[in-house]
């Protein structure tokens, strides 16, 4: 699954949803991208504007496109095409088919995070095959033989290993890993992200497991071979397990797994105080949790959490004022905006439990 | 997955092992088979017995032979061989390779259980060809097409839904949740049992899914939808969710999608007082949970344990009678030793959450 000779040039599709969080593969990859040059974005949106005053609040000089054939014409052609979404149960969402079929029928390269497997649709496939180009499925299992069982190995790793859970999907937990992972490393502190979605395996990241393709018997395993590895290879100090959904989420509870299989040492839970439902789920009886409720959990399952980091998603500087005050005195945990604060409280708190 | 032609007579392998929880699919099968007519079993260990003095304390005029061609000049020739065994990593234990081969050589179709595919074996697919035989892989997943994601529509369902969860793996739970079915039903209050391990596949179960082998994404909707077309064509009063693993094992933890996901109305808890390790685990830190901290954990997810349920396994009458009061006081719930009292309070426990 690692595929290291898929790489070069690549736009990110997004359907007109760039600036939603249903666009996250996208946001993550505009923000880190070790194995793709993103040179453009295809989202008729927001087309002829700048992607990083769309997404990182600042110019980023990566142009967004009506669609692939104007790209082309604009800048010339990439080598791939990458799918920037994620979707509920990973189906290609109708509003991208026609892009998604130019793309190939220009001769671009589709790189493919959704469950549906698109190379297995006939139509498509043989528009790929017309135009030389290539489907690649990428968040798919590793076969049988290349999956691993989980063994206890965990508990020789030395390195401190923390993970990042979340109240709920879709809160930027990959987004706060890479940034304690940036954060330590500029500190003299080797840091290793072990990567759980398909974004970070696209962003290039070396060692981790797509999470949500892996049979169940096996998610275990691959976590403390993905932690192994990386810790025998790369020799860091703290190892960071991007986490994900969340621990009470109806449609997918995780989280467990990193605690008790990853055996971490501390959690830094991501919270949005604004989302009283899980995302998707307004309908549905189960809130959202409290914050004070998912400390306990997560003491109730062996381990702590260190620190509290916010989504800001909808709050005013008004907003995150009382927030933060709120949640510090509740919790009495350091509370920080990733995006915007001082990281030193939350490297601080990573690095006062390293061992 | 379901695959009805599926079925007729067949012998079970166990490896010299029948007499070990590690042969908990073939205990399985030869208490419940409503798929397969279960004419023998195949253990060089207790070549000549009766599998049912070996395994259910009492004849069930199933005979073990010493190999299959032995069993064949006996018996006659059964149509499947299946896989008896449960074995860590789901690969195929070498001691039971020289076995497999025979059965296809014969001429016997096989059964496998196993994540190890069998079928993609050379040399095995070669003397199955050439014998005319068939290489079965049941533990494999369903199709992405044929994968449901979790949408909520669990909260539908009006019949009450029991976990029957462990404090660790092969503790009995299957069995629990077959004898909790078959109490209701014999009560006159119609239950089904949503399985999700191979083994309630082989027995003949109708609704559930193969947990293990499952992307993870499709866990909590594989079991909503299992629930959910179980409730709506059975129309039971009791839906009863066979768990898997247990919450805190490091193997892999499991149960909050039975509790979270599948909505469950209570838990029956099965627990072993004499294991202090998980099982394999005994050089690993974490100690298997004591029974207290689980029912808190399950307790802190939203749910309730409605009875304890204890594995038998290497306890005296004497021990018993002193774990049954232990668990009793310190616990204040019901405490049943399924295999040997009577299950009226286990029973009544369930009935008394009925909606």
């Amino acid at each position: 699954m690692d595929q290291p000779h898929i790489s070069g040039s690549a736009v990110i599709i997004t359907g007109g949803l760039l600036d939603t969080n249903n666009a996250k593969t996208a946001h993550g990859l505009l923000r880190v991208s070790n194995r793709f040059k993103i040179i453009g974005v295809i989202d008729e949106k927001f087309s002829g504007q700048d992607s990083g005053d769309i997404v990182l609040g600042k110019s980023n000089d990566i142009p967004i496109s009506n669609d692939i054939n104007s790209f082309i014409a604009d800048f010339g052609k990439p080598k791939y095409a990458i799918i920037g979404m994620a979707t509920k149960g990973g189906v290609l969402p109708k509003e991208l088919y026609a892009s998604v079929k130019n793309i190939l029928a220009a001769g671009v390269e589709l790189i493919n995070g959704l469950h549906e497997p698109i190379s297995q649709n006939d139509e498509l496939r043989k528009v790929a095959d017309e135009s030389n180009s290539v489907i690649h499925d990428i968040r798919i299992s590793k076969k049988f033989e290349d999956l691993h069982f989980w063994e206890g190995k965990v508990q020789e790793i030395t390195a401190t290993k923390i993970a990042v859970l979340g109240t709920d999907c879709a809160l930027g937990k990959r987004t706060t890993s890479r940034l304690i992972e940036t954060g330590l490393n500029d500190l003299g502190h080797k840091a290793e992200m072990i990567y759980t979605g398909q974004t970070g395996w696209m962003q290039g990241a070396g060692y981790g497991l797509l999470f949500d393709a892996t049979p169940n018997d096996f998610i275990s395993g691959e976590i403390e071979h993905a932690l192994y590895e990386c810790w025998k290879n790369e020799k860091p100090e703290v190892l960071i397990m991007e986490g994900q959904s969340g621990l009470r989420n109806p449609s997918g509870p995780c989280g467990s797994e990193f605690i008790i299989s990853g055996a971490c040492d501390g959690v830094v839970l991501q919270y949005s105080p604004i989302r009283k439902k899980f995302k998707g789920l307004d309908n549905y009886p189960a809130n959202a949790p409290d914050i004070m409720d998912e400390v306990k959990l997560i003491e109730t399952l062996g381990s702590r959490v260190i620190a509290i980091t916010v989504n800001e998603e909808n709050l005013s500087d008004k907003d995150k004022t009382s927030v933060r005050s709120e949640l510090a005195s509740r919790t009495d945990l350091p509370v920080i905006f990733p995006f915007t604060d001082d990281l030193a409280p939350l490297l601080n708190s990573v690095l006062a439990i390293k061992k």
